[in-house]
């Protein structure tokens, strides 16, 4: 594959922490927003996981993915209950001490009034020693960065705010391009054609996602990914080359 | 912990292949189902994990999920296309050959007419050796177990076919049941009190769920989960208990 080398690839992991997630009770939605969120900066993300609230299981997840991927991001586990743990985990997980943060106690303390401030909701406070914070704009308590791990809620709006606070300290990279094609075909009738477009432009990626449609029967999309938009041009030509040939079968049988 | 052993507890990975739900084009829709239909059966979902199309990180996921969990279930990548590689991958996994299955061939002769069964359709009926076949309804080219890994479609609803068929004969465990409880108290107020609770019943895992809802302000849901009938009972006694507790004090205030 001809990667050009000016910018780097910066990829990503997720790590998804929570029983209610694992159990079936709360569908989760930060997967499918995230994963489209780092497309569009340019950062691939490379691997989900999904894990109940367990230390070891948080600890061995994080050490796994953290030095496999560029950065690792994290949802979950961060509210005032004994059952969310992630903070402790990733201080155990880099092996540094963890306390009770002063400036996320600050931070608390614009919401909070002094009186409310109980043991609970401090625990919300608790960062791991050298972390950078990650700030809330929804409800204040924050998340933190630790290395190449960016901590964030797993309430969705507080989430999609720390991600956008994060986002603007991460290097991002070349931005992925891509182009959909409509086959108008089925994905049977396609994917043979579609194996040798693809072996002829091993570096454009090229998908295929059958869908039923009310009142058009079977058809076919084709995603193309490339990085270089040369590439994902001349290889979108050559597939809609391939789909008029298919088509034109279709028509004179 | 207090666990009964008349019936086994079964635990289940997830693992979930295909770029396009890490590219956030397509918004995975299996895992949630997934996840609350295995609850339903008494099966624990204990990790779910979801990673691309590339052979050595499938071989390597179903490798490391299939010794830690009674049963592995995984969704994609079994169509006809190039980039459909998981039942390659599961082959490899397992170090068995696989091949054009005579049983899968004869499914999709069920829907698919001699003339339009070309190559790339039987792709769909490449199965491992040893392998048994789970049906699908739906399309007829069907998903297959192999050992204790059980390989569906990506589409939802074949998915969900699948898993209706394969549920007939997978061993269910004791089922896992749970009480809903509503605080309406702001989770930072019910956090301390009921990691007291907790640590009475180590035996039933409490969660909480906070939320904002309009016109009531933010609220708690807590959730008491347990194998044993009675435990689950008395443990939601103490919380309701507990509860009245801080809302007459609330009240007072």
């Amino acid at each position: 594959m001809a990667e050009r080398t000016d910018q780097p690839v910066i990829t990503a992991a997720l790590l998804v922490i929570g029983d209610e997630i694992l159990s079936g009770r709360t569908k989760d939605k930060n997967i499918g927003y995230i994963a489209e969120f780092l497309t569009e900066i340019g950062i691939d993300l490379g691997e989900v996981r999904v894990v109940s609230d367990i230390e070891e299981d948080i600890v061995a997840a994080v050490n796994a993915l953290r030095h496999r991927y560029t950065h690792v991001l994290t949802t979950g586990g961060i509210g005032p209950t004994h059952d969310d743990i992630t903070a402790d985990s990733i201080a155990k997980a880099f092996g540094v001490s963890i306390d009770v943060d002063p400036r996320a106690v600050a931070l608390l303390r614009e919401r909070i009034p002094d009186d409310q401030l109980n043991e609970a909701r401090l625990r919300m406070a608790r960062i791991p020693e050298g972390a950078d914070l990650i700030e809330n704009s929804v409800s204040k308590a924050p998340g933190f960065s630790i290395g190449n791990v960016h901590v964030m809620a797993g309430v969705p709006t507080i989430m999609q705010a720390m991600l956008d606070a994060l986002a603007e300290r991460l290097p991002t990279g070349r931005k992925m391009l891509s182009r959909s094609l409509e086959a108008g075909l089925k994905e049977g009738m396609v994917a043979g054609p579609l194996g040798e477009v693809q072996a002829a432009f091993p570096d454009v990626s090229m998908g295929s996602y059958p869908r039923f449609e009310e009142g058009i029967g079977y058809t076919t999309t084709l995603v193309l990914r490339s990085r270089d938009t040369g590439r994902l041009e001349e290889a979108a030509a050559a597939v809609e080359a391939m789909l008029e040939t298919l088509r034109a079968g279709t028509r004179s049988s």
